[in-house]
C-alpha cells in the first residue's frame, strides 16, 4: 500500500487507528480455546468487528512466535485474513546485517503480505536498506519508543557532527531521525515515536516534517490521543495510532468482539474530529 | 548452559568455535531438495560432521523465517537436534517493551530450548531485563557490530554523563556495553562485538573484562581470529568465534559435509594454539 492509497483510506473512514494484534493466548476469552486455532478464531472476530473503524492492524510478532510452529501459522492466516484495505504492520523490531535483513524483508513482503515492518536502527544503514528495495512497502523505523528505557539510550546526548556544540545538545533519537530520513523518502519510511513522549513531538515533526509515524503508547501506556494529534498531525494527517490492549480486551467475555468495537469506535470517533479533512 | 558448563566444553574440545546456521535453501546442494526438510535435512549432515571441531551453533533465525511456516519447522526441529552438549544461539536481534520481550523470551527459552538470543538494546532495560530472569539462559546483547553501518550509530561520540569530557569521547557502543553490564551479570550477559572491530578491542576488554563476546565476522566478512583472540582472550576463553558461511557452504555438492568438517576442524586446531589452558 502506497501512502496515497494510505491516505484514501483514512480520509474515507475519518480514522487513523491502528489496532494492535498483540494476541496472547492466556487472555483470550475462555470459550475460544476449544477452536483449532484459537488465537486466529480471536483475531478473526477482532478485525470483523473493528475494522470498519481503523485503517490498519499491527501483529506483534513475538505473541505468535511464543507459541511456535501454531503461533506462526496463525500469524500467517491472520495477515491474509485482514486483505488488502488495510495497512499491515508487522510488528517484528527486525535488523541485522545485509544479507540477512535481505532475508527478514523476503519473510515479511514476499513469504507473507505485509505491507511494512518496524526495524531497530541499532546496526546502521545497510540493515534497513534491505527494507526499502520493494515498491509499496515500508520499513517503520524505532524512532523515540513509548517504554521507560526509552531514557537509557534514545534520550542520551551527542555530540555534534561538525564540532559545533548547540544550545540544546542533539539525542540519539534525533540522530537516527536525521540520519535514516536519508536513506529513504516519505514513501517507504515511517518512524515509532510513543505517544508516552508528547513533549517531544513538536522538536521531532520539525526534524521530519513530511514523514508518517506510528504512534504506540495509547491506551494501556497511557498516552494522550489528543496531544499526539494537535501536535503531530501533518496535512495528509502523516501518523497511525495503535491501541492495543484497551481494545482487543475491552471484554474477557462472549461479547469480547462487540466490546473491541465500541472502544475502536469511540476512537475513531475522536480522531474524526482531529483530522484536517 | 552456565558459564562452567560452557568453560568446560571449550577446554573439552580445546575450541571456541560456533558454527552459523545460516541456511539459505538457495545455496543448498542440489541433491537436498529432494528431501522432506531439505534446510533441516541440510542442517543435521552439518551438525553430525562439525559436531566435535565445535562448542556451540547459532541459528539465524531470519533464514527460517523467510521459508514461512515450514521455515520455523526446520528451526525447531534443529534446536532439538542439536542436543544439549551446544551451546545454543537464537541469532533473533530481538527487543521490544517489556511485555513484548517476555513473550520473545517465551519464545526461544521456553517453546523452544536455546541457551541465548541476541538482543538490540536500542529501546533500553526494560527490553532487555526479560531475557535475564532465566536461570542458565542468557542475553547476547549488540555491542559493536561487524556490518558496515556500525559507524552510523555504534561508532558515533555521546557527551559523557557526568559532564567532564574526556581525551577520548565515548561511544554510544561503549555508553552500551557500560550500561548494559550494570543490568545482568557474567553469568547471563554476552556482548556481541564483530571481528571486524580489531582495533577497538582491547578498550571493549576494559570495559567488560569478565564478559563472554560472541564474536562475528571472521571468514566471509573477513575478520582475523588469530588477532581478535590475541585481543579478547580470558583466562577461561571468554570469546564464541562465528563463523557461518565459510563452513556451511564450503562446498555446493554431495561432499558438502565433509568439507564443513574440514574447515571447522582448521579452525578448531588454529584455536587450540591460542587457549590459555
Amino acid at each position: 500500500m502506497n501512502r496515497q492509497q494510505l491516505v484514501d483510506q483514512i480520509w474515507k473512514k475519518k480514522s487513523y487507528l491502528c489496532v494492535g494484534l498483540d494476541t496472547d493466548i492466556t487472555k483470550i476469552p475462555k470459550h475460544l480455546l476449544n477452536e483449532t486455532d484459537p488465537v486466529f478464531a480471536f483475531n478473526k472476530a477482532i478485525i470483523d468487528a473493528t475494522k470498519e473503524f481503523c485503517v490498519s492492524y499491527k501483529i506483534n510478532t513475538a505473541f505468535y512466535e511464543a507459541l511456535g510452529v501454531k503461533g506462526w501459522e496463525a500469524l500467517e492466516k491472520t495477515v491474509h485474513y485482514i486483505g488488502s484495505d488495510h495497512f499491515k504492520i508487522a510488528d517484528a523490531k527486525r535488523g541485522d546485517i545485509g544479507n540477512t535483513s535481505d532475508q527478514y524483508a523476503k519473510a515479511f513482503f514476499e513469504a507473507m503480505p505485509f505491507d511494512s515492518v518496524t526495524v531497530a536502527p541499532y546496526m546502521g544503514e545497510d540493515s534497513i536498506k534491505p527494507f526499502l528495495k520493494y515498491v509499496g512497502k515500508w520499513a517503520i523505523v524505532l524512532g523515540l519508543t513509548s517504554n521507560k528505557g526509552a531514557s537509557d539510550f534514545e534520550l542520551q546526548k551527542m555530540i555534534s557532527e561538525n564540532g559545533n556544540e548547540q544550545l540544546r545538545p542533539e539525542m540519539l533519537y534525533e540522530r537516527v531521525l536525521k540520519t535514516v530520513a536519508g536513506w529513504g523518502s516519505k514513501e517507504n519510511l515511517m518512524f515509532v515515536v510513543g505517544a508516552t513522549q508528547a513533549e517531544e513531538f513538536v522538536n521531532i515533526r520539525k526534524l521530519t516534517p513530511d514523514h508518517f509515524y506510528l504512534v504506540p503508547g495509547v491506551g494501556a501506556q497511557g498516552g494522550s490521543l489528543k496531544e499526539i494529534s494537535e501536535k503531530a498531525m501533518i496535512k495528509d494527517c502523516g501518523i497511525l495510532v495503535n491501541v492495543s490492549r484497551a481494545i482487543i480486551y475491552a471484554s474477557e467475555k462472549e461479547d469480547f468482539a462487540k466490546e473491541a468495537a465500541a472502544i475502536a469506535q469511540q476512537y475513531q470517533l475522536e480522531m474524526a474530529g482531529y483530522l484536517p479533512f
